[in-house]
């Protein structure tokens, strides 16, 4: 067996969620080799501990593992199928853990992709945000074949509390494409509740005491309602990003010919958010589109 | 101070709910005289330890509590408002708790007609259906005054694990049906993400588990996904009375101006599950819909 | 045969609506006598011929034909069961026709009470607004037994241009209600439509030209589009009226278990644009709400 | 000037809509040369006076002007931008009119593609259906600059009976978009009205009627009303086709930032339909989901 110092990864996207992935890579012992498209990021990894390459393919060329984390799937395509991207110039062999979260369709692309060049490639999408990342707690959904999950697993357990196999290649974008579409429908459900009953002149505070002890409470509910009800909204998970994941949900619903209304309803809010120019807020502030369209937006 | 032995509870609507809420106040040592449209569930009360009255107005005459647990709005101001009912026949400072699930607008007349009678009304409405009436492990949401609650505190914590003032008369009801939108909701988004997830073929047990690790994770998740997953839809809470309580929450945001889209939207789909004749299944059954609507209805 | 001069209407509700059409009664030679809970408008038609009554016993007491043109459901309750009434008053036989737009179980209530004091009782709703009642060519919905509607027929035809039998009581409030329903939807359609051509730069106006003149063509259309482009939103009909009744529409379509999904959705918008303190403006001002939802509300 | 004779035009796309279209073309007296991927509706062009292309090239090599009449945005694209396509084979100065419904950004990107290499490009999508082609009374919304739209002017003519300039490049398609918003939500409020009159018992003739004369009357009601009633779907429109558009207008929506909330709901129940294994019936079958989601479809 292999220990962390003879592993070499390739870390591609060294943003928020990157940064920090790497860096507890790091810290277990591993040989990792930074990119990001712009350049302070990479001199941050080398501060922590971790070598610097000059491209994506100087930062593969010698690894067993590449890591990516990059915003969308255009970002993803691009890396895996370009002249200079990963799969022109790694070892055959080598373990792709695509951390993205993207299209499914895309995910399946690229794994064949990947397949075909004897590259093993792994979708393993996260959750929990900045704070997960930095803590090493997220919560990571991992498609692909069982082989190579389990090989991508040490990686993955090293930034994740829970790790989860849920299916063939793609089935973790699935996975988390799904959560997106339960993550926002919670949270604006909960700000129609709220507005409902600050209207109602309810106590909100005990309100959601009440709430959260029975079948209405949730992980929503537990870190949101207290920012929501302060009108607090910086981010967390910014709406644009959301915008970007609802895009990705309706369309693989449609693909598949299932009715997500909920779904596809909560997209068109959040879509309304954006455009209103409140894609930098936190997700949460899909109450202020509820005050809005309740005329409760105009007071102080 | 008075012991449970000195306090007479008169307990209306020995239901599924009722009746183990009436034994645990016998159970605690309340003089209880129970009444119920039809005999047979008096005859049980008696059986347990309690009495037997054979109209309303003689099971409060002389009762210091008048707890009522019935199936809706024109019940409890049956009750409240007819020549035989309660407040016709009360003393005085009696203590009437409402348990019903019923519109705020009326939870609000039969508290202003209480206490133009100087009877002392709070609206209590619970959660946590038949398996919490029978533990004793309710949660209620109580409306009313700050007084009239206190004095009902210590009813209301013999069958409720968590009680909670949540405000003026009428709060109780109105937390109530922000409750019930949001299980409703949830339960709707996570039947569009399993049956979204069996169309991809992903293992949605595993998917099960780390959904509800995170920020999708919700009571709903944990105690409906299984059955969900399995198509096993006996109650549980019955179709047809969300569709009851979905009602009242729609007619009070209207009343309030409050917009509730994805609300006003489930709202429709539960109908639509009812008026298809499965108003006798589970709310969980929202599930048939999502795959009725996906044309995955027709397996087995 | 009698003649229109020996025939007495009492016309109660002297509005908007109410005004015009009594007035056209009276040049058609009808000897009408009116009453309306304010003064002025009584005044007004004795001004233009008619008579005035004191209250509504006295209106109705010696007419063969009542006529009711009032604003919502418990107005017309009120003037039907009340102990100064219509119904306390008028002689057996009379011929009631109620052009209020009200609820149908409400208008089945009314035709049966007054069946058991044998007035005769059609609800006939009208369509065509304050112009179609001053030039006389409202469309009329008319539900009741064939014999009564026939006997309404010669008053409907001087104030309608289509007059048309639809079913039995309170079939002319449902088919009203439907009406309601389509044009609310078709307002909010074309409003999206509306603002996706202006966001995308396209011509409007040609746009309308052509649009109307294919499948997606519409009186809507037709009536409204150069308003909504214009955004000019005096009335017409105002949102407050279409938010009463889409509250008919959907209570009735939840009393008969039907799903009216676009309906339901577009009776929220219409509610926030009240909510937002539009309530005055035409039920074409949808094109606002559609607008802010869009973020393109900010210019000029 | 020149005469029809003297005018070449190459034809793409002899199916249900292109083939008379071509007819209509060869009946002016224009010199057309038909290209289709299977060969007998090419051999119908030359029955029929035109003459027949063995390739996409070979047909546009000599054309003074080329229509293309395809199914889909990929299609246009392949034909647009493949090496044996209609811009690698085609004169400078030919005129390119994309009488197919496709994305407006995909028609955007063509007519830049035709631009620089000096092929003058219109979008001009039609509507309708079937009927409209056969007659020559297709509306037509023509988006491009405004020579290029007049020189496409003449030879619209001959096939549609209104021609209008909506805008610049891919205008044209935005407005069919739009149409197909409409349209779509139109149906589905008239399936929603009809199965509320029928569950109310009202006679929908009479309604359809009465509905038809005033602010509900539209081009849907009065070509669809009758076969949604008789439970009549042959198409007509497929709902497959509407499917396809409605991803159109979602897609082209979302980019805009237009929030289209009915469009967005109704393209839900499109999509529905569709996995049902209704795509080949008429759009105006929309109504068979409102039954089913209101428990009314066991019947006969």
């Amino acid at each position: 067996m292999t220990t962390p110092q003879q592993t070499t990864i390739a870390f591609i996207g060294l943003g928020i969620m990157g940064a920090p992935m790497a860096g507890h890579l790091i810290d277990a012992g591993y040989d990792v080799v930074g990119y990001n498209r712009s350049r302070p990021a990479v001199d941050r990894l080398v501060e922590r501990g971790g070598r610097a390459a000059q491209s994506v393919a100087e930062a593969v060329r010698d690894a067993d593992v590449v890591i990516t984390m990059v915003p969308d799937s255009p970002d993803v395509e691009d890396l895996a199928f370009s002249e200079e991207g990963i799969y022109a110039s790694a070892k055959p062999g080598t373990l792709h853990i695509d951390c993205s979260t993207i299209r499914p369709d895309v995910a399946r692309r690229v794994a064949a992709a990947g397949a075909a060049r004897d590259i093993r490639v792994v979708d393993a999408p996260v959750s929990g945000g900045e704070a997960g990342a930095k803590e090493g707690s997220l919560s990571i959904m991992v498609g692909g074949e069982a082989d190579d999950v389990e090989a991508a697993r040490p990686y993955l357990d090293v930034v994740g509390a829970t790790v989860v196999h849920v299916g063939p290649p793609a089935a973790g974008q699935t996975v988390k494409a799904a959560n997106q579409l339960i993550v926002a429908g919670n949270i604006q459900l909960l700000a129609e509740a709220l507005v409902f009953l600050e209207a109602h002149g309810v106590d909100t505070e005990s309100a959601m005491t009440v709430l959260g002890g029975g079948l209405a409470g949730s992980a929503v509910l537990n870190r949101k309602a207290a920012g929501m009800r302060a009108r607090e909204f910086a981010p967390g998970f910014r709406i644009d990003l959301h915008h970007k994941d609802l895009g990705i949900v309706t369309a693989a619903a449609r693909e598949a010919g299932v009715a997500i209304p909920l779904g596809a309803h909560v997209a068109q809010l959040v879509g309304a958010l954006r455009a209103q120019g409140h894609g930098g807020l936190d997700h949460s502030a899909l109450l202020l589109l509820v005050e809005q369209l309740s005329g409760r937006d105009q007071h102080g």
